[in-house]
């Protein structure tokens, strides 16, 4: 598929390069294993209610007030028909989380369309002491998104207009029911890019990704949304409209209060529009894909990077072998794209800028320095843009890939460099010792804990690949996975947020005044506490 | 002293430039100047206190204490000596602001060197409502660290230790008192640069940094502080020690409550430490210095460099002649870097890139097509580091040069581009109209308005300089400035805040709920609203 750099590469070098790498490496062998003897289960099953999953661990809050019809009717006076779901099967898919792990019982989902809609919703709502949740694309990976019990659900998906772009100063501005891809396709046309790319970006909305304060995978370029957002829209819980769509990319005017919203996973109020400054769209991009014989070493090559690809570097993720075996299946290909045999590690380098031929040379260099100095085993550059998607693809379907014998556990988690991949190790160990994990063996609850992601941001992606999920594997795994992150003085969610599953572990990664200061803001704007309940701290 | 770029530039685009651009093109008449014929009238005057100059607008606030004996007493306990200054000259230096415009009258300046110290001191100020007023390295630009009344001052200038540095990830922790060109230059020995750069550099500390949200000379490239402080450690008004000097690139645990005090200046509590995550140090930088005819041309050449020049580009600021008079006055030079006349603007391109080479000749091209294409009147690349850092002393040095006339009003803003210059203008026509202004007339109060700043980031730094401070001034400016600002619905603060200059007029910039949610986060902190009163809001 790929053409192999090696070629190119020793021609620049001029022989520089020795010549074993030319040759293929042997399979490392403690890797060796058969694709054919995967068992793929199904994930259709029913999913249970989370409330009765966690029925020892968090109870209905008598507070709140049980949906009647006298509420529906209210609703039916504000919202036209098609804004108010209340039939069983359509409610399904908003009450379930897309992992099927999590499931609400809600009895109705409301969809506004304006802004004033969903002020007049949240007002009634918090006078009647009714529980909500808002919903973006439901792509969440912490259950945040989804009702624990009856709360109700307000689902932005209807405001989905983009309002504005300025094609001078880069920024747009979106309602927040917008599709993360439909904008970043909309800036295309432009010659813009939107700050924030991430593998659910055909489904999750960018309100949705900015009261996450999601990462993904442009972060190390363009920074995090803390930065890029410049203004937003969101509905208080008391119906008040925070109005602070600015197009400014400085304003010390005050408190930067939008701040808070960033993140706050629903909690604070309802984010309802987005004003953000999109960076102008590379001319140039590459991919290259390498293997790397040991985690140490993915960290060297990281730094020898940084040092040379610099201001063009706009990706470096690493993944496991686990995690490239368990992608090939789902993705039915007969070849992964290294092809001299299976490594321990690998590397997908993207490089982004506004001179191809600049960018190619240094990426050339870097590649050919890297594998005479042993730091890389094998590696390939895309030609083209399929063969840049095509490479993409083994990063971007590890998650989906991750769930195909029947469930995955995601920790999404901050730890220092060094000791980044030892979680996923620790993890293996663990299960083992407990007798539930078997990659091929499929009696074993377990298939695998793998591990990839954002090297860059020194952000793991552990995934607990299993093939149905038990109290036995998350006893195992909790609070064990939050106890060697503390140790490490990491954080136990990148980018994912804290929802309904981690909700209890918040104390592995902030302190007791942090702590306190959080839930004193959190009841200055939602004293009546009817915001995503259950949830975030 | 810099090489003239036309005859490389003009081989590299073999004969594709005008003939007309190699030679000088005329003299704008109407800046035509005579450098000669100004005065250079003494700063050396006394500061008026500001309780005087604005005593119809501002009145001490009894609620506060007065301070007494058993208050010094209680200082003497819990710091040394040498750090607590009461001596009279000895506080003038605290009292009063760089630019000479406020001057309060506090009795006491504390240095504590600890967290503990700085704790302790806000206790028993907050248990006693003895006011008190946060300060850095008293560069601010609004009043902001000068105390009004009798507000006792917490300098931090004794807390200037450099905590820990990581090599791997960049990520720098500093006590709030170090001053930001010293962090910078032990970044530069490990190979890594401050994500920010300012005037001011040799004494502002980095906790005022943080404190002000400051913007300056690299926020195009690295993006603002909301981005790249990844932790702090603050006190709050009550001593509570706020302790979340994270190390993580990303972490989703809680609301990202540290967004709160940068930018606040110090009304929420004192920020005693700062982590920051540091690039890596560019390996080759190069800036050019261009000359252009009018300012809509200097928007063009922004929008052609963000293209062209995209991930190496890392300031873009323009001057406008006057500004440039000004300095060569003041750094009694002969010679202007741009030799061939004058220009009614310049404009200063810096690149940033990890390889020499390939940035130089991007450079090339883009000012080889900027000059073909009519954008650019003549310009000159720097050859080596000296001629990079003198070209950066033109614009470096106007905040400085606008002072040498007696005084400047300084106005530091965000305007949508196309209208950026525009204030300029009207400025100097609002002032011609009340006959307050002549350029070389030492009769007549106002020298000019001159203008200069980031078109990068849309900040403006409109300079009013004056030879003497007055009422009559500031009544013609204030608020037609801010009403200009908007209509343009720009911000009156784009990165110096609102101090005491500001505190009225932020509803020009912020809308009445926004106004009050500040309010209340302000009162939620600082419930005796002991910090820096008379202030932001």
């Amino acid at each position: 598929m790929q053409r192999r750099i090696l070629t190119k590469t020793a021609a620049i070098l001029a022989g520089q390069i020795r010549q074993s790498l030319l040759q293929n490496v042997p399979r490392t062998t403690a890797f060796k294993i058969a694709i054919s003897s995967y068992s793929s289960s199904s994930t259709a099953k029913t999913v249970p209610f989370t409330a009765d999953t966690y029925s020892s661990k968090v109870q209905r809050d008598s507070r709140y007030k049980t949906l009647e019809q006298s509420d529906l009717d209210y609703f039916h006076c504000i919202l036209p028909e098609t804004s108010i779901i209340t039939d069983k099967d359509d409610l399904d898919f908003f009450n379930e989380d897309w992992m099927r792990k999590y499931k609400g019982q809600s009895q109705l989902v409301l969809k506004p369309k304006t802004t004033q809609q969903v002020s007049q919703i949240l007002k009634y709502c918090n006078d009647h002491k009714l529980a909500v949740v808002p919903q973006g694309g439901n792509t969440g990976l912490v259950g945040g998104s989804n009702p624990v019990f009856d709360e109700v659900i307000i689902s932005l998906s209807s405001m989905n207009q983009i309002r504005s772009f300025d094609e001078t100063s880069g920024i747009l501005k979106v309602d927040a029911g917008v599709i993360l891809e439909t904008a970043d396709q909309f800036l295309a046309e432009k010659g813009y890019i939107f700050p924030l790319d991430l593998g659910a970006k055909g489904s999750c909305h960018i309100g949705g990704n900015v009261a996450c304060n999601a990462g993904g995978l442009r972060l190390l370029r363009y920074g995090s949304l803390h930065g890029s957002v410049l203004g937003l829209e969101a509905v208080l819980p008391d119906g008040t409209v925070y109005d602070s769509m600015h197009s400014l990319r400085k304003d010390n005017t005050g408190y930067d209060l939008k701040q808070l919203f960033i993140g706050s996973e629903g909690t604070l109020g309802i984010i309802t529009g987005v004003s953000v400054l999109c960076p102008a769209r590379p001319q140039a991009s590459n991919v290259a894909f390498l293997a790397v014989k040991d985690y140490e070493t993915v960290t060297k090559v990281f730094n020898e990077c940084k040092k040379e690809l610099s201001e063009i570097l706009s990706a470096f993720e690493f993944m496991d072998l686990k995690s490239q075996i368990l992608t090939q299946q789902h993705l039915g290909l007969d070849q992964h794209p290294i092809e001299s045999g299976q490594y321990p590690f690998y590397v997908l380098i993207e490089t982004s800028g506004s001179n191809k031929e600049h960018d190619d040379e240094k990426l050339e260099t870097f590649l050919g320095g890297a594998m005479e100095n042993g730091l890389v085993e094998d590696g390939i550059i895309a030609q083209d843009e399929s063969q840049i998607q095509s490479l993409w693809s083994w990063r971007e379907s590890i998650p989906e890939s991750s769930t195909m014998n029947g469930g995955v556990y995601k920790y999404d988690v901050s730890i220092p460099l060094a000791d980044l991949y030892g979680l996923v190790e620790a993890c293996n160990a663990k299960l083992e010792d407990a007798g539930l994990v078997d990659f091929t063996d499929s009696s074993k609850p377990v298939v695998s804990a793998i591990g990839y992601g954002h090297i860059g941001d020194g952000n793991l992606h552990l995934n607990v690949c299993v093939r149905e999920y038990s109290q036995a594997i998350e006893s195992v795994l909790e609070p064990f996975v939050y106890q060697w992150i503390q140790q490490k003085r990491g954080s136990i969610s990148a980018e994912h947020g804290l929802g309904f599953q981690k909700k209890n572990y918040i104390g592995y990664s902030k302190n007791e005044q942090e702590i306190a200061m959080i839930k004193s803001i959190k009841n200055h704007f939602d004293p009546q506490a009817i915001m995503n309940p259950y949830k975030y701290v």
